[in-house]
């Protein structure tokens, strides 16, 4: 299997990573054509599902064809510079089309709740077509599609170019021969290249490190035995696949020495939702005196949320706990409960791993310069 | 379907119990014939495998046809008493039959090496034929035989009474509609009738105290979901299926009073061993300050192991992670780690409920004391 099977896609992208490629970036753009890696059918298939469309774009983040807070972002910025050329073709002028986009970001917006990406990446896109038309009010469709485009290309380098960052400074944060825990995926399948948990570890692991991965399969959706195992293997990264419950176990026998996720949305004290059993892995490495470790890029950081209790907790379908495929695993009439997030206090993050650097608490205070930084250099 | 389809075939058993059933007891004696209940083949089919003969037996307890520390004990002692009339009819005499289950032990003995009960049970079996023998040196096989399987019924009542006395004690901790958190499945189908962690909880619940239980469904083997989910809904108990990776956070909000969960293997100072699992649920139930207590009969305490450290951990095949029934989870080059039990601390552990009384720390002395109490009134 080629290991990078659509670095290539990404037109001129990132050479300077082409060295060690950047992972499976999780969408290539073929024309007018948006396809995305179906991540439903990984690690047996390698296909892709055509998103072009608003439509089959909002059912591909709702159903997890496309996941991982960044990657999401992504995909929905693509989604709306598509949307609007299709508005274009259809005769709209720019007016027309900015109006038609903010029907569109309502669409998107509503699929997931918790990862703040979306509304970073749909008000980035919306917002600079509104200010297009303010600056340039007789701008021409064909321009206006044009300027999307060309923004949500470069929100992917930039993201690819911010985890590439991250994961340089967090690599310092291992030694050599660490073994390190991770949870769910956040490679860059989630994160439009390279990683920002994995990416760490990828860095880790090109700087000579020899780091070893030990995988949480992460129920339901088993992201971690499906997909970061499977792009773990592609590095040729040494890892262990286990089941969530082992975890606190493996670090009572020292067997951890470290903690890395990724992250869904970061408020601005440096509460952190990210995939459900995060929480339980920050509580354990607290009493195991093992580090816990957040990686994600500034644009996960939530400017509206002060704390993690505003963060809104999407609930996704029982039926993901109940069967597996086709698979039944429990009796018909069962009630089950799928929180498919949860919220780590900032007290029981170690440091959060951003492209401004490694940020320590106090976070409202290490965050809040950092996006400072961030806006500054903009 | 049936709630109790196999109560009447333990024979005159624990009939003041049938007002409310026991539970769904795990095996069936017909004739000669030892059925166990299918416990694989749970939820969606109620089939029996016949285990009468000795080889049938250990690939019953080894691929978990069979499971949970009291019954696999209640298993192996009734597998033994089968082998003692298998040699009787090849002609054997008592001394060779003796001889015989020796051997037939040590297979029986290899299957799992965790729960303590399994070697509890083969040894209280062999020692008694043994015994026979020195007593009665010519006793006739047959009557050898008859003995034999008498003491395993004996046990089976034994065990069933010492679960219905535990409950029966352990529901005091319970308070009107507490939320009780549960891991696997400690329920009749584990521990011969009744159940342990599980037996708790109908005892609260038929005592009208309302309770609601969360379960976690248990990777790998989906007991929560395929057995205990199935065992409460049997009984109307108010019931929520989870992902094992969301107990913490469920305590995080709150939604969990207490865990009680059911043992494998208890040191003389308390250390459980259980289901993988259970170690987390221990540290994050004392990071909550939220009660968390063992339910197990005092056969379940190992007076070979002082502590928890001298506890066998088994560690089962990697394809119950990789794979769910034909289904594959993880790319086929993975390694996986599938340690099935863990050890907790005794400091973690609020209180084990036994057949002798709740008992709380200094556990060297309370088990101590519970142990001496149960032999002088044998």
């Amino acid at each position: 299997m080629n290991p990078y099977p659509d670095f290539t896609a990404i037109d001129g992208l990132m050479s300077s990573s082409q060295d060690i490629g950047l992972g499976v970036v999780p969408l290539k753009i073929e024309g007018d054509r948006i396809l995305l890696v179906d991540q439903r059918a990984l690690p047996d298939e390698f296909i892709y599902f055509d998103a072009t469309n608003l439509e089959n774009m909002c059912f591909a983040i709702d159903a997890m064809v496309v996941r991982g807070a960044p990657a999401i972002g992504i995909a929905a910025a693509f989604g709306l510079a598509s949307e609007a050329r299709r508005l274009a073709s259809q005769g709209l002028t720019a007016v027309g089309i900015v109006e038609g986009l903010l029907v569109a970001k309502g669409e998107l917006d509503k699929t997931r709740p918790t990862a703040v990406n979306l509304f970073w990446a749909t008000n980035k896109v919306y917002s600079a077509a509104r200010g297009l038309l303010v600056s340039e009010p007789m701008i021409g469709s064909d321009k206006l599609v044009m300027h999307l485009e060309l923004l949500s290309k470069t929100l992917l380098n930039e993201t690819i170019t911010a985890n590439r960052d991250l994961s340089n400074f967090g690599k310092n944060l291992l030694e050599m021969g660490s073994n390190v825990l991770t949870h769910c995926n956040a490679g860059s399948l989630a994160t439009g290249g390279w990683g920002t948990a994995l990416g760490v570890i990828r860095s880790a692991y090109f700087a000579g490190l020899k780091p070893h991965v030990y995988v949480d399969e992460t129920r339901p959706r088993l992201q971690g035995s499906k997909l970061t195992i499977w792009e773990l293997t592609q590095d040729g990264i040494p890892c262990t696949l286990i089941c969530d419950a082992l975890a606190g176990y493996l670090m009572s026998l020292k067997k951890i020495d470290l903690v890395i996720v990724g992250a869904d949305r970061i408020a601005l004290n440096g509460d952190t939702a990210n995939k459900v059993g995060t929480y339980s892995l920050a509580v354990l490495a607290q009493a195991h005196s093992i580090p816990f470790y957040v990686a994600a890029p500034l644009s996960t950081v939530d400017g509206a949320s002060m704390t993690g209790y505003s963060i809104q907790i999407e609930t996704r379908s029982d039926q993901e706990i109940i069967k597996i495929g086709d698979v039944r695993l429990a009796p018909g009439d069962v009630t089950a409960l799928n929180l498919a997030f949860d919220v780590t206090p900032a007290h029981l993050i170690t440091a959060i791993i951003t492209e401004s650097g490694v940020l320590y608490p106090n976070y409202e205070e290490s965050i809040a310069q950092a996006l400072r930084s961030t806006e500054s250099a903009a």
